[in-house]
């Protein structure tokens, strides 16, 4: 079932590192039909594609603050309270993300800081689906809190009956958001784009989704709205050297597969023996797991990874950018500063991936498909812009007014030399 | 010449913050064409569009070592004392920039961190054109050292006689850029986008440039490059009171004018008596200045906007977003601190754009049309990305582990549990 690659020579770390290719020339046609009608149709258009797509007659689009508040009553109250318990420690992590603004004299009298400011308005994407996606509401919902963005608008397809998931709702209802819309795929993306009688219009779109809501929010960016992050599906790397215990290794591979057939789970190790005991506990767990038959189709597109040693390991992994990252390893700590590229990295042998997806208060909304090489994760950044300001005393303008009028004169601008010039006469 | 709007309905708003329409229906053909001729044909591609475009018959594209370190010989003094002092104050301030990493322990056992790496390939652009813009270089190199990305390239249209002006040269070398490229418009973007021969492929696109560039950065982002943000022409909006000095502001007014004729120039006052002493000002200034022409284009264009007080005045500068704000009244720091929308503010009478654009030491590489409502200008931050890392211990996982049992069940994601339930077992 398992696909071996023992020592692979540096030249096949290209096709090593590759995702499945996805053909989207259709997807486009579809996504830009849709987006097109929502634009012309507005709420209209979203109610008739809800009966299409979702099979569903929605009277109203928008959820009732009723809807919301009550929703506390439908889940339980372990559930309340892991919920709960994770919103402190997202919290936690993303207060220490904020940026408090510091004046930077970079010469007497010239003064500059800069100033992080919530985006005004935003949206936040919720999946439907097989799985009611309420961590992921948490993972968006508390940045955008902390970065203090005005309008916090919230979209998700209701189910069958027209009802949103109780506790997708109580996970919005304790993070403050009042505003939530029965809406999902890219229809959902083109209300947030252009905005329809019911739901607003937005600065910047975030969450995850499948492939019509990825075209969606791309065709969304060239509109000039914001997204968080080109997407795709999820994927987790595991380095694992002999002191790995097995059975945790299989365990985190198939928390990874059971998420989607096109998902990636990818062992890299140093142990041959370490490899082939992770096989046979994977075996042994894919048994008794619910979502088997997707997790099976996942591992046979994984790969395992045999390396002539740890640093090799490593190197492959920035190569291969992963989304998700374990160190299943002897000194985690060391191995992780030689880290360059990864979304997020879980260190030891009690740091499984799902700690980072629920509750250890990093986020989990990650760059995939290789772009954690040049993008980060979502975080309390993602929610805010930076505006730089300066200040120059009379003082501070004679200091470099040479400097820029000289300049200014060398690249032909004779205008941006005399801003100058008038004001030192 | 100038357009005066005085007390224009908020309706009226969404006219008067809209930016000159671009047809890009036929360009957009062009450079898709001009990429793929790149992406196949490499070096040859480059050379065959210097001649075309250019009209330079270059012999190679790559500047060699000595061109580089010899550029100071051909610059004055004074010009690279200039530079010098810019380049120290723009490190001063983008220094400050850089993010320590700190462990935040969310709950006991439960360490999380995130640490800042350079985007490991970086390419720059800096257009040629009618000046040589050193400024640039200072402003995209600096921060991409500080961030400490590994390869930093550079590509810059040569000039007719194959050669690229000594001051760009000169800046790049004070930054440690070793690898600079005889490559401009789409087609440089389009090197840098798939790699040829000479030039490297790099994983985020920085830098200003015309229609073609734009469009062209913008495709390679569709390619899976990443790039800084989208560009468009320059502008700035002063808000002016009674207190504001005529001739500093035409002064501000004409040196942002004088960029380009698609360059938008907009003064908001509550003193009707400031905006006309201004225009006046603006005439006489106006003659001479040697890019008259254009600058009479632009400000044909630009909008006096007289609104009722100085709050109004806010209000409308947060709804253009604009790139430069110069807030030139009475209070400036009391007024900065409202503003929500914009790349770069000047506060002061002694603060011009010039200062922001060459000395001061913030960027001058900023979001323009709109996007400072969603986009930061370009900082240290846009050189790196931010790498998520979290450790638990045995207890820690425990303190968590049925919070993220509970979750998981409940998001039917039994593998995910079963990652936590193995080893607390």
């Amino acid at each position: 079932m398992i696909n071996y690659y023992k020592y692979p020579d540096k030249e096949t770390w290209g096709t090593l590192v590759s995702r499945p290719c996805i053909d989207s020339s259709d997807l486009k046609k579809s996504v830009k039909k849709i987006m097109r009608k929502v634009k012309k149709d507005g709420d209209r258009a979203l109610l008739k594609f809800a009966k299409l797509f979702d099979g569903v007659k929605l009277s109203t689009i928008e959820v009732t603050e009723s809807e919301i508040t009550e929703a506390a009553n439908f889940i339980s109250t372990d559930l309340k309270e892991a919920i709960l318990l994770a919103k402190s420690n997202i919290e936690c992590f993303h207060r220490s993300q904020i940026e408090q603004s510091r004046i930077v004299e970079t010469m007497p009298g010239v003064s500059c800081w800069r100033k992080s400011i919530g985006i005004e308005k935003v949206g936040l994407y919720i999946p439907g689906g097989s799985a009611p996606l309420f961590s992921t509401v948490l993972m968006l919902a508390i940045p955008a809190t902390l970065a203090g963005c005005r309008e916090i608008i919230l979209c998700t397809p209701s189910g069958k009956k027209g009802k949103i998931h109780p506790a997708i709702l109580y996970a919005a209802s304790i993070c403050g958001i009042t505003k939530v819309y029965k809406a999902g795929g890219a229809q959902a993306i083109a209300a947030m784009t252009y905005g329809t009688d019911t739901i607003p219009n937005v600065f910047k779109i975030f969450g995850p989704g499948n492939q019509y809501v990825t075209e969606a929010k791309k065709l969304a960016s060239q509109k000039g709205v914001a997204i968080d992050m080109p997407a795709g599906p999820s994927e987790v790397l595991v380095i694992a050297d002999e002191s790995a215990i097995p059975e945790f290794v299989a365990a985190d591979l198939l928390s990874q597969a059971e998420h989607g057939p096109d998902s990636q789970v990818i062992l890299v190790t140093n142990n041959m023996e370490t490899a082939i005991k992770t096989e046979h506990a994977l075996n042994h767990q894919l048994k008794k797991l619910p979502r088997k038959s997707i997790a099976e189709k996942t591992l046979s597109n994984s790969r395992f990874i045999i390396t002539k040693d740890i640093e090799e390991a490593i190197n492959f992994s920035n190569c291969y950018a992963p989304e998700h990252l374990i160190l299943a390893t002897i000194n985690p700590e060391k191995l992780a500063e030689k880290i360059t590229n990864a979304g997020s990295v879980f260190l030891g042998n009690f740091s499984p991936e799902s700690a980072g997806d629920y509750a250890s208060g990093t986020n989990h909304t990650l760059p995939t498909a290789g772009y954690a090489a040049m993008y980060s994760g979502v975080s309390v950044d993602s929610f805010v812009k930076k505006i730089t300001f300066q200040q120059l005393t009379k003082e501070g303008l004679k200091g470099i007014g040479n400097a820029i009028m000289t300049m200014a004169e060398a690249e032909g601008l004779e205008g941006h030399k005399n801003a100058v010039a008038i004001r030192l006469k």
